[in-house]
């Protein structure tokens, strides 16, 4: 790609693994979507050399664009505008304009009663109006406001950005809206990015498709292929030059040939997507017990999902399955609360309750004890119910500690759920996701 | 400190944001454990020579220690052992004892219908047993081994690790217990970490109390302090030399005396483990609307807490309210659904119920959508029931999105349940942290 950047995450709580860091790969992608290539994205506390040596680093990387984050805040101890225009030869002036607009802020934000002409308060201000010498600030959404520095002789261009994520996101348009940022992203590619997600494919088995294509497919190398396994999902992301979309969709074709039941997405929806379009105006609710709500939280965690998720039981005892979820105590004796037998009941029963469409149970043994020879740890049975239909049960095996088995059993929850209202549905194609074996 | 490290992180899915990186963090934490200061992280795609750029930088920042993860698999585009090595000016050797080790793991995974010898496997096996000349490898968890490389003129101790984040924390006690990290940590200062937990403090209030604690306290400037706000709650780490116990005390009796409603750990416990520790043995129920599961799912958490969670309602239609919490339709007419009289209702039916000692119950706008002038998005109304005592209901306004609101409720939510269980015992001191003003 003809256009570099660099990304320099500044912050202790990040570089000491106490908060994991947004920044980076937000802007990771922001730039790849604009058709920069990242090359680097380096991450230093809050010590002015060790930030210099790393904007330095990139400088002599040659990269044409620096974006950092953090570092520009009020206290003394934010550094990041001072010591990006030290390493720019530039000087800090202040914007008299840009000092009363974060005055304005901060006194609507404390209230009638604060006094911003305070020294500290004051000071602080005064601080964050500081400006290099030929750079634009980019207003503040918080308190902080950024800037974009041009590039010079030696120096990429070089924007600085807040540490909190809001912020920093809110005035990204702003930043690349500027002179010097344009400039650079007029010289970057014209870039597609494709993802093709599946369930139930192993790595190994789709690195020996990409082998295959390798020969079959002209121009096969001009795609740039990364895979990645996320809760249980093998995810494939292609970046490829405009002028390359028919490689990429020869590649496509081979893969739909070869993983065509594990492949369930291949316009960048996720599973949750399409169990929002599948369920099509359905009501669903949930019974969970290794899960303790995840499945729930999952659902509820799309904006308006009021309006087709009516509620779950976390039936964590079996005095709860019984009570509030009807499951026959003495299904429990006799099959144990892990067994096809109760997941089937969970899913009828909460169907009854909350009068949905639709219910998805899992009962399982998360971890790390509760194991038996029969019933290991990783052991979890899923029911799903559906009005007018028979209930259908899984049991699978998931590896794992008791984090993953739980991100794992919520995700096979979701894809039982599309798999089920897909087959009770004559319109749709049935062709469906396999189980996956270890992923 | 007396020794430097820097962590490099490999791989495009990393670079380009498609998974988060859990390797740098969780490094970084463990090197500071052991007394070392992690100075840089890098991330960079899957090509040697952005690679080989961040060892060099590195290096000629003079750390001791670099670990890297990931780029040790089978195929071609693994290449951070071969990267290294060149670097190193190593030449790689095969190692038979190792190659038969990986060939073992690889048939006892695949099973006995799998050909080991088939040309990629052994090719893939071969690849992955090269050793550089003077390393020591460290065996697998998984299939790919580490190496650890001893320090020689100019560049530092390189550690080699995966990039799964399994297998590269079960090597790390193997490859830090090596000859040449040994002897890298064998130069550490003996340092100190400890944690002060605060709820509902401001990050203003707590940079007020360090200046005063800046002139007030001897040698405070020794003292190293990140804050960092995470779910609502301010966490301050301070790290320290041995020797300067005594000031980081005076700083503890400084901040107990200014903020001591809201500190509510100094031994780095979590609300988490203090709520176990508040429950002793008493059981617990939850009643969700707007968290949508994610309190029962924060509860669940933790491995053994089915002795503690019988289960919980996510009632997230007013039907779900009536039918399994025992709301009564008219008082969700009267009120709204987000009112303290209905969070009261739910919290008190999920006791009943459930037939637990406490229960808690959230109701609240999440948004985006769904706000009104009187209940704004963020409006959450929090009911504690317990059992013999008089039901509690609190009301919070919660900044930000939809996530964070959720994020901020769950966090309330245990906080609440602490403070009611110690209200409730006469044993337990009486300070509990405030209500939190816009966190």
């Amino acid at each position: 790609m003809s256009v570099r950047a660099g990304i320099v995450v500044t912050g202790t709580e990040v570089l000491t693994g106490r908060i994991a860091d947004q920044n980076g790969p937000w802007l990771s992608e922001e730039l790849l979507e604009l058709g920069v290539d990242v090359a680097h994205i380096t991450i230093c506390g809050d010590r002015p050399a060790d930030l210099t040596a790393q904007l330095r680093f990139l400088a002599e990387q040659h990269v044409d664009l620096i974006v950092t984050s953090g570092g520009l805040g009020p206290t003394a101890d934010d550094l990041t505008v001072a010591t990006v225009a030290e390493f720019c030869g530039r000087e800090l002036l202040l914007d008299p304009g840009l000092e009363e607009h974060i005055a304005a802020i901060i006194q609507r934000w404390r209230g009638v009663g604060f006094d911003v002409e305070s020294g500290p308060t004051r000071a602080g201000i005064r601080k964050q109006a500081l400006v290099p010498v030929g750079a634009a600030p980019v207003p503040p959404t918080g308190t902080a406001p950024g800037v974009v520095i041009p590039a010079a002789a030696g120096v990429p261009t070089i924007v600085v950005l807040p540490g909190p994520p809001g912020e920093l996101q809110a005035m990204w348009p702003t930043a690349i809206a500027t002179a010097a940022v344009a400039d650079v992203l007029s010289r970057a590619d014209d870039l597609r990015q494709a993802t093709i997600r599946a369930y139930g494919l192993l790595e190994a088995e789709l690195a020996e498709t990409l082998r295959t294509a390798e020969t079959a497919i002209p121009a096969f190398e001009r795609l740039e292929i990364t895979t990645c396994l996320r809760r249980g999902e093998l995810d494939m992301v292609t970046r490829f030059a405009a002028a390359d979309a028919p490689v990429y969709d020869a590649l496509l074709d081979l893969l739909v040939e070869h993983h065509g039941r594990q492949i369930f997405s291949t316009d960048g929806s996720t599973v949750d997507d399409q169990l929002v379009a599948a369920l099509d105006g359905r009501l669903i609710s949930t019974a969970e017990s290794c899960t303790g709500g995840l499945v729930a939280a999952r659902l509820t965690d799309r904006p308006g999902s009021s309006a087709y998720v009516m509620g779950g039981v976390v039936s964590y005892s079996n005095d709860a399955k019984s009570d509030l979820l009807d499951v026959p105590a003495e299904l429990i004796a006799t099959h144990g609360a892990v067994s096809v037998e109760v997941a089937a009941a969970m899913a009828e029963g909460a169907l009854t309750r909350f009068g949905t469409d639709i219910a998805v149970s899992t009962t399982g043994v998360a971890g790390p004890g509760g194991g038996t020879e029969t019933k290991p740890v990783g052991t979890v049975c899923f029911g799903v119910a559906l009005r007018g239909r028979p209930t259908v049960t899984v049991t699978r095996r998931f590896p794992g500690d008791r984090e993953r088995v739980r991100s794992l059993t919520t995700t096979a929850a979701l894809h039982l759920v599309v798999r089920a209202l897909r087959d009770a549905d004559p319109r749709e194609p049935q062709t469906h996701p396999a189980p996956p074996s270890a992923p």
